[in-house]
């Protein structure tokens, strides 16, 4: 994932988002953003208040302009459906009727099953204040409705169709956990390399007086490792830690000590037998 | 789901969002209501730029007042993140760095795991303008990141909030189809009930000469009640079509027929017998 956007895979399919009377430019722009980030690219407007082209538009999709440019308007809903074979309508209202009422998890599955048998498929979003019509709900297949809060079900336009281009996104991915980048590769120890790690602290501590009183060396010795050997290390933190030892081993401070506020101790660890350094 | 919002159940739990020196109280505002949009409610601001409290935060929330009024501001990432257990980053760009990289959906589930242990959590989110710098990723235990278009990658900080909170929500639900709401119950019809509607229908059809030449009857019997039944009904459908077909056999018509655009036939329906109308 280096170098520019434009040459960076741009994803554009899927369903059509048709927002119904939208009132605000800002918010169809950020409805043209939201689905840009996640790879829908058809947008489609039944009777925006403020006309068509916008401005404010333009300027919200912050550089979404291939959605913008490829907006169409239409004057009436059935307009802006008839080509489609299959339509959600997103409410977050309980409503009369007899359609099913799907998650946006379901939904978009069923999204996706329908884009890859050939299907033109399409999302309705209603209108900033008070959403979509009775009517307007009546002209799609099913409804979607969102898993909100109770107390605080409204979403803005621009956040439920963010939501459902993610889901649609998603839905396409094989494996849930997969990210766009990964983390530097590690590879994980060997166990001469841990027992390395520990050979090198045990000296260098012990010729500090660290394992005090000397009964009590194996035992704390014991403890040390468990400690700094509770999760995996890498070669590459072997090696960091290491240079650590390596530092304060070797070297002389080159100012005075400051004085850190101590950690108050946990009881469970007290009862571990190890130097605390007091 | 019925009733005023303030008999609902308000959810308010969950990892702490925390903005690191966000600069739009508009921005701070959307991302209180994404909160609570799907029940998160502890709010945490490193270094607001416009100062805190804020009117334009209060009137972008929509509401979600008990978010904004709940929320602490703190000098330093170090002092937002003192008393908390474990703590995601979230960012778009690839990082130098050992931190795991975790997707939202196995972000989450992480979080909620925590939450069921009794640790506390929360997320970082950068400035609107560049995000988080390295340092402040490095103060997290693990970074999370959006499986976004590649070519348009950046999220606006609401928006992030939002996606978070959404999977935050949806890791909490047994069920990723369960919805707040559900259609109205209908039962499935039985065989009777359908047998009746085939014959109140053909008995109509059969009083008109619809089934013509009466050689083919049974073959188009079959054809229309295969094309009639495809789909299983309920008996409010049957009982929806049935005073559909009362209304055209019992009753003529008021006005003179308006012309209606025919729909073009499909090839492959042409071929099975039936009378068109035509």
């Amino acid at each position: 994932m280096s170098g520019t956007n434009s040459e960076r895979e741009l994803i554009a399919e899927g369903p059509a988002i048709i927002l119904v009377e939208p009132q605000l430019g800002e918010n169809i722009g950020m409805v043209a953003r939201a689905m840009a980030n996640f790879g829908l690219a058809e947008l489609r407007l039944v009777n925006p208040r403020d006309g068509w082209p916008s401005e404010k538009a333009r300027a919200a999709a912050s550089k979404a302009d291939h959605v913008i440019d490829a907006t169409k308007v239409y004057e009436t809903l059935e307009e802006a459906t008839a080509d489609l074979n299959f339509v959600y309508a997103t409410t977050a209202r309980e409503r009369y009727g007899f359609k099913p009422v799907r998650s946006p998890v379901v939904a978009c599955q069923t999204l996706q099953q329908k884009f890859k048998g050939g299907e033109k498929t399409g999302i309705l979003f209603g209108r900033e204040r008070w959403g979509l019509t009775n009517e307007e709900v009546a002209l799609a297949d099913e409804i979607v409705t969102f898993p909100v809060n109770p107390a605080f079900a409204s979403l803005n336009i621009a956040q439920a169709v963010l939501l459902m281009s993610y889901e649609w996104m998603k839905c396409g991915m094989e494996d849930l956990s997969e990210t766009l980048f990964d983390p530097v590769e590690q590879k994980p120890s060997t166990k001469e390399q841990v027992f390395g790690l520990f050979e090198h602290l045990e000296e260098a501590l012990d010729s500090r007086g660290y394992f005090h009183p000397p009964a009590k060396k194996p035992r704390m010795i014991d403890n040390l490792r468990a400690v700094i050997s509770r999760r995996g290390f890498s070669e590459q933190e072997i090696s960091v830690f290491r240079g650590v030892i390596n530092s304060l081993d070797r070297f002389p401070r080159q100012w005075p000590r400051k004085v850190v506020p101590r950690q108050q101790k946990a009881t469970d660890k007290a009862e571990i037998e190890g130097n605390d350094g007091e």
